[in-house]
């Protein structure tokens, strides 16, 4: 049986004193094979975290299941997961509900205080030159945890509550290849979220929609660790020096994995999500094992800039009615919208005025929508992909 | 086709000087029989209301379908429907969801600021002596609609918030004999709340559980509108004096209708719901119909003192296990909680130690559970019928 | 220097697991006087809390500044100071505000969440018939503290969050004779809650507005400590036995003092309080100091049911002119509303049609009013004593 | 006396259908002067808002007086007067305070949502080559009316609610030269936010504390207004061709008015405030009376990059101690800093081990504080001027 060990990382504290303290449970690889002859073969290591917006409890049973999967399992990299990741949000209720999508002191969202600054390119690109590749890499690697250490420790003016946070976890993420930031929607379909370059991988995810991102960094932690990569490479390129981080020497992909819905554990669908994320893990030479294989499905793709929200045209109290992960025909119902300030017999029609069907124009695919039947004018009632494509 | 008028009450005024109102429609009776011999048959006047906390939504639309099925039904009794109840709860957000259950300024909540006060039994009940059913019916109606009103218009301290929008709601229910409350649980089978005098009446709805409560004013409206009738029934019987309430001529019922979970609208349910109510309708003679009877089932009852609050043990993320509804054995869990703060792998057993099974040392029936997966410890998180019985 | 002793008592859990704690600090008698011949003097012992509605922090500050001063006096009783009271409360922010005066999931006002039940004081007189009043006091000390571990540990549905804290605290404060809980208004002047029979005590704090309440268990920690004993010597008076709660032998009190404003610590104003306290302390016998005498002032008195809550008769924004603690005339403007939803010159008057001025008919002394400006219809705007009184 | 119109302004809907209504004050200027010879001497407009963040209502007295004002004094310019811009925000409360910085569902800044798309300047600059400032004027304001139009109506998956409301303010703002926008700190000094071209304009506010900010849109109304016009004349000068936006002939100028603290209403106070903005118009010729004069004073200038946000480097319970206004040397303490969780008696000290003082390395003026005493590590607790300068 693998052993594990387990750390509390100090995170923050509260006004009364109480410590912010997050888990952190890593397995240590250790059947890492033998290189033969030359070929050296590097194996990733693998950063998991979940919960950082206090609502989407799911990934804490992922990473449940992963552990539990991971006992038996032959682990050739590292592992580190981290449920629970944002002991604020997590904990964080205004009646039933959690709070946790953003601060409640500042309205600011937890998930886009990481840190990258494109202005650390350039000048290290200009040091790599006729250094080899796993130099740059190590290089890289120690100077984006420098980078977050020297916002961590040397501020005299201090960083917000998210912000140390999101800098102590985003170091621990930076010492990995691979990284799953576990989500979920509000109500929502599974998807994920992965990077245009590592279109292949999304196949080993047993998701059947993917959104493909472009290289451009808004907070996110899946950005704040793929960017720098990406961003270097690009550097490279531009000098006409190749070096990939889609090589199996680099391997550098980050993932967000929305499992389904917020406010919700489920201890056996969360069995099948850790499956389906060993089957990542297996494909990239993580861990060693038969077991785990992608289920055979129809594929859905959607670039970033498709992903649309929809905003509800006008306040009342929603009976959604589109089917998550169909394609959804032009003008076909997403949502009748019930209004009963101004119900009245309208004679003419079977319909009356007081309920209102939503439709758009074109084909999407509806992904996720809003929480509560309840919304103002102008509430994101849907997200739904457009221009999607198979894979 | 029935005609119904709508007016817009107002019911309070927020900072900013929006107006808080509330629309009010009314089905007159146009088809009442004329009473043959001395006979005067008495048909009930009937007042229903929905959303008085903000997240529960789905009465809105039971209004809407009873609406739309009383456009072509013959009505003898007067009929006011009131959606929206109350337009503070409804509007309140916080993040996605409703914060609806209590004003969000004093913590109050919504349905428990109604007002009896038993001291004006006695001296009523002695005018009454030698005075007829009708004439004791006719004053006592007036005397509560008085009280209701000197307390919305003669006090120089002046009401709270929740008592402005409870008082005029109630004074519009106790111009009619029968009043249903629109209510939902958290996430939650139907369920009925009944006096304990009207347990016939509960057969009519198409709703298998009901809870029986007694004659104890505790701040809600259908308290606030039955137990004045049954404190005066009692008053008179200590009196030796048969005065019931159960009778046709008087007619006296009040009941919460449960109608499922919170935050969600669904038309085609609502107009299973809406039928529900219809049965009982055709049943009191409010409606003349040959389309509306109950289903048939089994109907579990439970006396309101054995309806229990199972509060968790322990802070945690719960997977709800046990199905509404059906009984469950002694010992068989109602949750699982997550704790992945001190997970450890359990070599001695199946279960890890970071899973705890939850489960009561008798028999119960589920009704509802909260509605967050997140938990403190205290949180309630299942209320179950124990000391259940069919009828 | 006097020495103190420090616990930690864990009072909860929250979704993450996070423990939740308040620090308990102690410092006990070492300066008892001998009893002189067969005086058997008893010292009392005290109980002090802070913070239970989480913005009502200042008590904090003042048990800081208690704490610094009990180092250098003489100190003849045991002495419990509990900051941090609620540790819920005091850390749940909704915007920048400190959302603590009730549960954020159920809406229970914290400080109504303690224990009394009447029903122990009959059987247990019954079983005192002869018994002295140190073994009746012993007895009954007893019986509340076991009543209390009983609701904490043996109860199969379990407990609310708030009555686990409460009761832990409450188990604590049983201990002592005496009971201050530390408490603010929302923008407030200094007031007192004392029991009616404890009016002489109140004279010994620097605050000049008394509140004198009744024999009545409303839920709050001084009743919870108070009523009991009241009952008790009630309960034995009935009988025509004298039990006298306020003698030196048993000297039963306890006190809610409102500390000022809430949102707000300010070390210098605590340090008149914390001498405020120990006048008091030195009165009872707890301290022996020469320092601390209370301040000559004029003292208001005003019964609990002439406490009078003033709401807001529209919605508006508030420019609140009432002095705080001196009579107010009759007549004299309590605040002005503005309302900018309707401004129009009134060309017959000075004053704009926008703004309201608020007065009530009849002499008033105003001791605290509503933290914001902006207030709905029904909104509790201002507290003030009618009917008051110098005592 | 001069005549003002009313008008209302839809901006949204809530859940019950319940609508969002803005008023919309306008003077019309009735006293303007014949040109004279070949000077035609425009008369700028001016557009005034207030309490866009619902807890910051003194703007909305600022307005009132303004109005009151404005009765007798000579206008020459049209002025548009918007209090309650934020109906939403104004009205939403969470325990006793106003939540209403951002939308309570989405955590977005409700000050960040307008829109300016510096797209539009070139395109537009090459077509008013050879064309004369006033027009290019008129047709640059039509084209950002145009712009905000198409956004308010020409999408088909809609808008936020917040950008329903803020294009529409937007929109009325756009049509004047002059723009305020008053809103406050949390417990704060008056300052003044100002373009870095119009330092002059900012000696005519009795506001002695200035912001000076630079070219860079970040979704404020301020800056949506004074952008578009600034990057405007640094597209000409690109090109070599004067448009200067200060002149007399387009004077365009925005200010975000900081008038003190949130959560209070001083109609006193709101009256030299309003005589402050009443200073300014005079100098800009919008009205013209010989009553309003600047105050001499001290005028501290600061830019917005220095500017700086202090952040708690601990939780705790905060005495704030620096004045506002005035610099404090370096190493003074803001404020200390309450730990009762960990009080000790530091017998080598003076102070307890817990009070932690903050304090900075250099000089500073402090602005602004948080607005609760209790404080996460990482709250913002002060904004501070560094790098100041007189002016």
């Amino acid at each position: 049986m693998n052993l594990f060990s387990k750390e509390i990382m100090h995170v923050g504290e509260m006004a009364s004193g109480a410590k912010l303290t997050v888990p952190v449970y890593r397995l240590k690889a250790k059947d890492v094979p033998e290189p033969k002859g030359n070929a050296k073969k590097k194996v990733s290591s693998v950063y998991i975290q979940a919960n950082m917006h206090g609502a989407e409890v799911q990934g804490n049973a992922v990473i449940y299941q992963l552990l539990e999967l991971l006992k038996s399992v032959k682990v050739l990299g590292d592992i580190t997961l981290v449920p629970y990741a944002n002991p604020v949000g997590c904990n964080h209720k205004n009646g039933e509900y959690t709070l946790g999508r953003f601060d409640p002191i500042t309205g600011m969202n937890w998930n886009r205080m990481y840190h990258f600054d494109t202005e650390i390119i350039k000048p290290f690109v200009q040091e790599c030159i006729g250094k080899d590749d796993a130099t740059i890499e190590a290089n890289f690697k120690a100077l984006m945890i420098d980078t977050i250490e020297q916002k961590l420790d040397h501020n005299i003016f201090g960083l917000t509550t998210g912000q140390r946070m999101a800098y102590q976890l985003q170091r621990l993420a930076h010492q990995a290849d691979l990284v799953l930031d576990l989500h979920t929607g509000p109500i929502s379909s599974k998807h994920l979220y992965c990077p245009e370059y590592a279109q292949e991988s999304a196949k080993y995810f047993d998701i059947p929609h993917t959104l493909f991102i472009p290289n451009e960094f808004d907070g996110a932690l899946d950005e704040a660790t793929f960017c720098p990569w990406w961003h270097l490479q690009e550097a490279f390129s531009d000098l006409g020096i190749e070096f990939s981080i889609s090589s199996k020497a680099l391997n550098k992909e980050s993932f967000t994995v929305e499992l389904g819905s917020q406010e919700q554990i489920d201890l056996d669908v969360a069995l099948e999500d850790a499956k389906s994320i060993l089957n990542y893990l297996q494909y990239k030479g993580v861990i060693e094992s038969t077991e785990f294989q992608p289920k055979e499905m129809i594929r859905y793709g959607c670039y970033l800039k498709d992903y649309k929200a929809f905003y509800s045209p006008m306040g009342g109290m929603v009976d959604y009615l589109a089917e998550f992960g169909q394609p959804l025909a032009a003008g076909e119902p997403l949502a009748r919208i019930l209004r009963m300030d101004n119900y009245d017999y309208d004679q003419n029609s079977d319909k009356s005025s007081s309920l209102h069907y939503l439709s758009l124009d074109h084909e999407v695919i509806p992904i996720l929508h809003f929480a509560s039947a309840s919304v103002n004018q102008g509430t994101e009632l849907y997200k739904v992909f457009t221009k999607y494509f198979t894979f």
